[in-house]
């Protein structure tokens, strides 16, 4: 482990705080067991979602470095820190679906589990006063949230994202519905994957039963929470 | 005035009926004064529009022929009635914003009246029982709504779309807003612009004082819906 020590703390969100380190290009991230939902409606605590969370994004990371996609990971540091590199985030999530579930099958009248006839790849404005309303590319053109070089390059990096993503899942049992990301830009412009890719950020449904191994056991009231983030963290460390 | 008669009606919708012909692939369109807004909530009539529309309409799709977009238009048959080419409509209502207002600027937060950093193009999947909503390009996509090849043609017809009527509409002293414009589908796939363009479909103001001459005079319950729509129609024509 390198020396990085927490100096002081420069935010604190929903599931994670971030602190400032002695390198002013590096933070570390301290990872909670808090959930919340809705844009803040619900609250709660997944007990041991943290650790789940620090350790997969972590993994995945190192796997989507490899693949060519840049990622803010420096060093895992414990079981709920790690030093990642400071960017400032581009204010887009960027969302994945390979089959119908959530928001989309509500708003688009299509069953959740269906198949899409290929991926979806769309944007929200990071803005909670307007809940991040989703977006398309002209938007984030029009109002000067991302230039159209940085929206390339993060499609391309989203849709290598999915691929591994999809892959690796499956590996494991996993068929992985749709997910959020969002890239940061470093001091100098280079975009890279920043935030976390976990249950709380991925649906994730087991294979052969289609149970549902992510937060939406969490928001909606289904039970099982925890054990379902155990279950992931399972079959990707064998714990 | 070529021999085109109405057959049977084949459709009427909230602002206009649609007959079948002796020539299966001409229907005539017949324009109404009916006004809906809000996916029908509310319901009015503004006198004279049917003509303003139909007459305004058929004005711009000659000047667009001329600029290369290719129009449904055949022949204007009478202040109300127009033989257009039978298409099926492509289900994407096709929005271009210059500036904001309305929804956008509800859901987005920009104050109406502003201008945007370039302009925005975005559809709406066509279907009232899901009250059209927003989609993107991998939407239509996945849904099957439309093929790449399709959404890259409208796409490249309504950027040019956009560019003739600014200019067409500043030439009168009119700003616009935004617009909504419809594809469709010839039997042979050829793609070509459909539905009517006006004040109905067009939100356009008044270049030196911003006056609205356009149909959210009836949506905000503003009074002097009709005087705008003909104030538009005299500018147009001169009459």
């Amino acid at each position: 482990m390198a020396d990085w020590k927490k100096t002081e703390q420069l935010y604190e969100g929903k599931a994670k705080k971030v602190f400032a380190t002695e390198n002013p290009e590096v933070v570390i991230v301290d990872y909670k067991d808090d959930a919340t939902a809705f844009n803040g409606e619900k609250k709660g605590t997944i007990v041991g979602k943290g650790v789940i969370n620090n350790r997969m994004s972590n993994y995945i990371m190192k796997q989507l470095e490899k693949e060519g996609v840049p990622t803010h990971l420096v060093e895992e540091l414990s079981d709920r820190e790690t030093a990642v590199k400071k960017v400032s985030i581009v204010p887009l999530e960027v969302i994945v679906r390979n089959v119908a579930a959530g928001s989309f099958s509500k708003r688009m009248g299509v069953e959740e589990g269906k198949d899409l006839l290929c991926p979806i790849l769309e944007f929200s404005y990071k803005c909670d006063e307007l809940n991040d309303p989703f977006i398309n590319d002209d938007y984030a053109l029009a109002l000067g949230l991302a230039t159209q070089e940085e929206i390339d390059t993060i499609k391309n990096y989203t849709r290598k994202v999915n691929e591994v993503l999809k892959k690796f899942f499956l590996s494991i049992g996993i068929r992985l519905i749709d997910f959020k990301i969002e890239f940061g830009r470093l001091s100098d412009g280079t975009i890279i994957l920043a935030d976390e890719i976990s249950p709380d950020t991925c649906r994730l449904w087991d294979v052969k039963t289609n149970e549902k191994l992510d937060k939406d056991r969490f928001r909606r009231d289904m039970g099982g929470t925890e054990e379902a983030y155990q279950e992931v963290m399972k079959r990707i460390f064998g714990e």
